[in-house]
């Protein structure tokens, strides 16, 4: 359709999404929802806005500066628009699903807000897509979601996927007995996350700083990546954490082979609530992650159960998936049989009425973009 | 699904959507689109929360105390969480799709939220989907979106629908050459939109008294009741507005005959913003309307476009349709046949991977609510 930028009618980062994206979206999340059902998931759809002090504690407390808030006059407490569904998930799975059996699958789809976009992604409004498998320990969880994820995404057609498999958590793991105090610790936090292996070296416990530099080398191809990893001697449970990952990619193997799987242990940007590992999925046509997801614990502190889930960004994944067909197009002009007209669009036709005051049915088909008028027998065809 | 009470988790009048009512929700919203769709109707999305002096202008001045507003820290602007759809609906056929030929056909689906419920509907967020044929006069467009909202509701199940026909505008149309000013005219609508036929006597410009009351009175299945209007004299304009609703009337009964169609020409409570008739659809079993429309001005004051267009409340559609069937539901144990289980669920089945140490499948089965347990061969029942 006609697309005249009036850009300053919305906010920065906000956007209208026209024809036909808006619909190839509805579809594709759609058909998601349907794969994930299929293997046991049970849709929830939780409100857009709740109380703050539930919605930005715990997990969600890694996306309070990045949240809207409203006063609700009704209870004059402060409400937050969710910009995330997770921390949402695991206050319904503990609270009014607490009693139902475990392993627990939910999944949902819907919008998510943000008050600033970054500079890769200004957007501040994202339709998001996920699934979270509650009450289930060990790589079982963890190789379902993420076989599950790739799945989905080949079943709309995304095509030449990629799988990064970290290890978030393995970083505090290796410094903890080395008693850094917490701000030490961001600082080698933010130089591992760079990759600055000058600084790593510098900021690093003493007898760590090779060993760390040589853990951010080691990235690629998984098998590969771990047997080159195994081989410098990490101390336990460092070691025990690069063992299961080892276990898990060979479970993701067997279950999906072909799925090309990369390993970058330390990177952990973005994975702040993960309790384990961490992955993202890539595809060559999208600028940006298609999904992320990891191992964590959903709901409150006290009642927080192990889980493993994924989150699908439906923008990257509309660039990772065919475009949509266009369905043939016809006007019925007026006076048409309706049942034929009926039938037609039960058979995926678009007919559109045509309104009074049409002296040229033809032309005014044209006009309006269709390629076929209703005849008395079907559809003509407008050369 | 168990459903633990804890209202306390929520603020008043939101609420989780749960299984299966969510998934449920979700494939009627999904159904309905398409039937739109079919009837060439574009799919937009509008951001949730746009600069709340554009939301909240023109259509959406009367709705300005139910909306939600937050700052927008990176403009420095207030914005508001729409209340609605219908002005961004308006906004984007005026701007983005100026160009676009008319008539322009758009729909949506998505999340309203407002500040406060009603004592009948106490919900704050609601699930809306609703088409608009924007840039079309005559009866002939807004046959088209009636006959449209009805045919959509029986394409999804809903039964025993009955169409409510108003004209909002018409009190004013006959108060306006008595020169009423604005605190005696907002006194004579309450006093109409109560039915108070004693209030309505003592409020009327002299002579008008009777004739409302008797336009009061008469509301009722349409051919009875117009014919009876037609019968009480009434001066022009508002003469023209009733024959112009009987023409309506005349094209929905061509078009869909045995809808039962009713008429109560004074009832505009709701339609503020509708500059022509009105209309509400009901259901036998469901609590409240089903869906409201009318003819308006889409787009700001100075490009208003002639319109008609309706909104479906899906939590009144989901009283009024069948409920969802429950899908056959297999637990796949370890080690089962992957690609088995992939075409099963091709074919509707839901099924569950087992994760690791399940003892006794069949056991685990039952206990995770399956009907059927993977075999090598397909699935078998579990009595």
């Amino acid at each position: 359709m006609t697309d005249i930028p009036h850009a300053a009618l919305l906010p920065n980062g906000l956007s209208d999404v026209l024809p036909p994206r808006a619909e190839h979206e509805a579809h594709i999340v759609e058909q998601l929802m349907a794969f994930v059902a299929g293997h046991g998931y049970h849709r929830v759809k939780p409100p857009l806005i709740e109380f703050e002090d539930g919605l930005l504690s715990g997990a969600g407390a890694a996306l309070t500066r990045d949240t809207f808030r409203v006063m609700d006059p009704v209870s004059q407490r402060m409400m937050a628009v969710r910009p995330d569904f997770t921390v949402q998930i695991g206050r319904i799975a503990t609270s009014r699903l607490a009693r139902t059996p475990r392993p627990l699958r939910l999944c949902y789809a819907g919008q998510v807000l943000r008050v600033r976009g970054t500079q890769l992604r200004p957007e501040r409004q994202f339709t998001q897509v996920g699934a979270e498998l509650i009450g289930a320990t060990g790589e079982a969880a963890e190789a379902e979601v993420i076989v599950l994820v790739a799945e989905a995404l080949e079943a709309v057609g995304a095509a030449d996927l990629t799988l990064d498999l970290n290890l978030p958590t393995l970083l505090g793991v290796l410094v903890d007995a080395h008693g850094l105090d917490a701000e030490h610790h961001a600082e080698l936090r933010a130089a591992v996350d760079h990759k600055d292996v000058a600084a790593v070296r510098t900021l690093a416990p003493s007898g760590l700083g090779g060993l760390l530099v040589s853990l951010i080398q080691a990235t690629g191809p998984a098998q590969e990546t771990l047997a080159e990893i195994g081989g410098l001697g990490l101390p336990d449970p460092a070691a025990e954490r690069v063992a299961a990952l080892g276990r898990l990619v060979a479970r993701i193997e067997s279950a999906h082979p072909g799925l090309p799987l990369t390993v970058d242990v330390l990177e952990s940007r973005g994975f702040e609530y993960y309790t384990g590992i961490g992955f993202s999925v890539f595809a060559r046509r999208a600028r940006g992650e298609l999904a992320r997801g990891g191992r964590y614990g959903a709901g409150p502190g006290d009642s927080a159960e192990p889980s493993a889930g994924f989150t699908l960004m439906m923008d990257a994944v509309l660039d990772a998936v065919p475009p949509a067909a266009s369905p043939a197009r016809g006007l019925a002009p007026p006076g048409h049989d309706r049942a034929l007209a009926a039938r037609l669009r039960r058979e995926g036709w678009i007919v559109l009425n045509a309104l009074d005051g049409t002296d040229d049915p033809a032309a005014e088909a044209r006009r309006l973009g269709c390629t076929h008028l209703l005849g008395a027998s079907g559809p003509e065809g407008l050369d």
